[in-house]
């Protein structure tokens, strides 16, 4: 099976990086990271590169696609490259999947047209926009298309998409050997149980506000 | 505040990336990549190339030094170099810290003989040989070394240490941006909660056994 996890330009790395930890644990997997161009892309907040190794052009598509989110999914939606090679790979993967505010590049590809999805919790009114479903929900399946929510929820997507692909004790085992049994210091991952000042303060300071 | 990530050959990605997403957002850090020489860097799996910015000679330390766990690091601990800069690095350090294996590197340079400490859940008899007091808890503080348990845990530990750090409410505002409200899909992810069979195979394919 392969893997493709699309990167540009200030995408938010751990968009990426929780679901590759968790499907580069599938067994007989090929995963790589492509671009626009190959070589060095930069994340968000220019602190961290990582490289692609291919280019979109060099590769037609792969068994799961995974776009990740970030602020420079803007300028991704407003190009032709990737929204053109999404429709392609599109047609012949078998679950074509983001995180985050990747979902706004699929919607954008026309991906989610009519469909159940979700993203950042910012990002919902850019989704529904953009024609899709917004749903409240952590991972959302509709079809083969799936979409996880923000930054950190990747890893949750994943995992609910190893089961699938592999099994339920194979997923067990990818999450028992990255130790995922999380506990957050605080109750504060969502805008229903974050402190209302500590919400205010993401919105205000949003760009999607 | 300045942050230091120390890599090398065959990390685990999530590993770094984790608190890198976390410790990034806090307010006026500068974080860099580090490893014994500039340049790309492969993660456990080969699937995966980084770019170490800077080398550890171009930098003589910083207020929080992480080591992320892999199976490199194995390597970094028969080696000198790293473990010379850690003991140099931990003199002027607000924070020393760790994810998974990571903790083996730090207790291989003298860092945590006698001090509590956790690992991934299969590393503790090593942690243990290698000095520490190995403790079967997500995140451990033990004065300014701070150790978190596998892979996953990365995370946890960041924002625990963001809130001390920072404060809580920096903290929490850290988690909602990354929408941290875990949901994951099986009560798989420490040996106590896994299903029997798979905390037995991952067990038998250990490297610690």
């Amino acid at each position: 099976m392969d893997i493709a996890i699309v990167l540009y330009e200030r995408f938010t790395a751990l968009d990426a990086i929780g679901p590759y930890e968790v499907l580069s644990r599938l067994p007989g997997v090929s995963l790589a990271f492509l671009a626009a161009e190959r070589g060095p892309i930069t994340t968000d907040n220019g602190m961290l590169t990582v490289v692609a190794e291919r280019s979109l052009a060099e590769v037609g598509g792969a068994d799961i696609v995974l776009v990740p989110g970030g602020p420079g999914e803007v300028a991704t939606r407003a190009g032709d490259g990737v929204l053109e090679w999404l429709r392609t790979a599109n047609e012949t993967s078998e679950w074509t999947t983001s995180v985050c505010t990747g979902s706004l590049v699929l919607a954008a590809a026309g991906l989610l047209e009519g469909r159940r999805a979700t993203t950042h919790w910012l990002a919902f009114d850019e989704l529904a926009r953009l024609g899709a479903e917004p749903v409240h929900e952590r991972v959302v399946f509709d079809g083969k298309l799936v979409t996880g929510a923000g930054v950190s929820a990747g890893i949750d997507m994943a995992l609910s998409l190893a089961a699938r692909v592999a099994s339920p004790e194979v997923s067990q085992a990818i999450q028992l050997s990255i130790e995922y049994d999380p506990e957050p210091p605080f109750e504060a991952g969502s805008p229903a149980k974050a402190p209302q000042v500590v919400v205010e303060t993401l919105r205000a300071r949003s760009r999607f506000t």
